[in-house]
């Protein structure tokens, strides 16, 4: 046994967790989003630096203009979708450690999503500049949009394949 | 209760984990990095992208090229470690979602790390145009250097803050 994580943490942070295509009407509350946030919130950045930034969309009128900005194939989950999060990068600095670190924090923030029991559907498929403009302001950067809730019927893709060990790891 | 992730799960990956500084002489073996690989493979990144590759730095003479190109304050735990891993993007496209999706994967990976008891020392000071050029090749840019072991003696610096619930999430 190499992992010390118990088998059920890891089914359902990794293992069973899969990106959620359909979702339940159960909503998800700012409590949950407060406990996911209180979590993940420990996890590193590049010093100390925490740039990600979560707009909740949560308004009827909202979700409609998000929804406009989505890929096609992203519209009719996003409009469904119980909750829908943008994640952000404070990009005050314009650095490139800002954008890597807000990347782990959006890496860091699905798998608290996962913590909660939810599903998350993330997001890459959108009017990026569109998103920024109708939801942030100049000094932050859209950089995914994630899908939050349970999972509906037909939720699932097939898994789809990754990488071997010896594809990924070297030795020097 | 918000979370459904055991609270052990949430010390062991989040709360009591911290950035080790020091470790013990404890190898970390193969078939531990295999673990933490077959893991956090399953963590989402867009369009499967899987950009992460890994080189493990295991041999003396490898090890002193890569403390040399450490940041002064990075050195000395770089050379003592049972383990370092340089985490470094395949950027064959050269395209943001590879370095946004290699970002992810750094993320996942320190996470994983924790999963197998272990603590890890992501580190971003060092010379990275040196370390691509001496231990990869023109397709991949480095994103970390991570020391893994066991923690030695004196292994933390005090927690350094985290920024509230409010200051990161808003609604509309």
């Amino acid at each position: 046994m190499s992992l010390v994580l118990s088998p059920e943490a890891q089914d359902l942070l990794f293992r069973e967790a899969r990106t959620a295509n359909t979702f339940t009407t159960e909503p998800v509350s700012d409590e949950q989003v407060r406990a996911i946030y209180d979590l993940v919130k420990y996890a590193p950045t590049a010093m100390n630096q925490q740039p990600l930034r979560v707009v909740l969309v949560r308004s009827p009128q909202a979700r409609e203009r998000l929804v406009r900005l989505m890929a096609p194939g992203n519209q009719a989950k996003t409009a469904a979708a119980p909750l829908v999060a943008i994640l952000a990068a404070d990009e005050a600095l314009r650095s490139r450690t800002a954008t890597f670190n807000a990347a782990l924090q959006v890496g860091y923030f699905i798998l608290g999503v996962r913590a909660a029991g939810l599903a998350a559907g993330p997001m890459a498929g959108y009017d990026a500049a569109g998103v920024d403009k109708e939801f942030l302001d100049e000094a932050h950067t859209v950089l995914a949009v994630v899908n939050i809730g349970r999972p509906g019927p037909d939720a699932w893709f097939d898994r789809l394949p990754r990488l071997t060990y010896e594809e990924v790891v070297t030795t020097v």
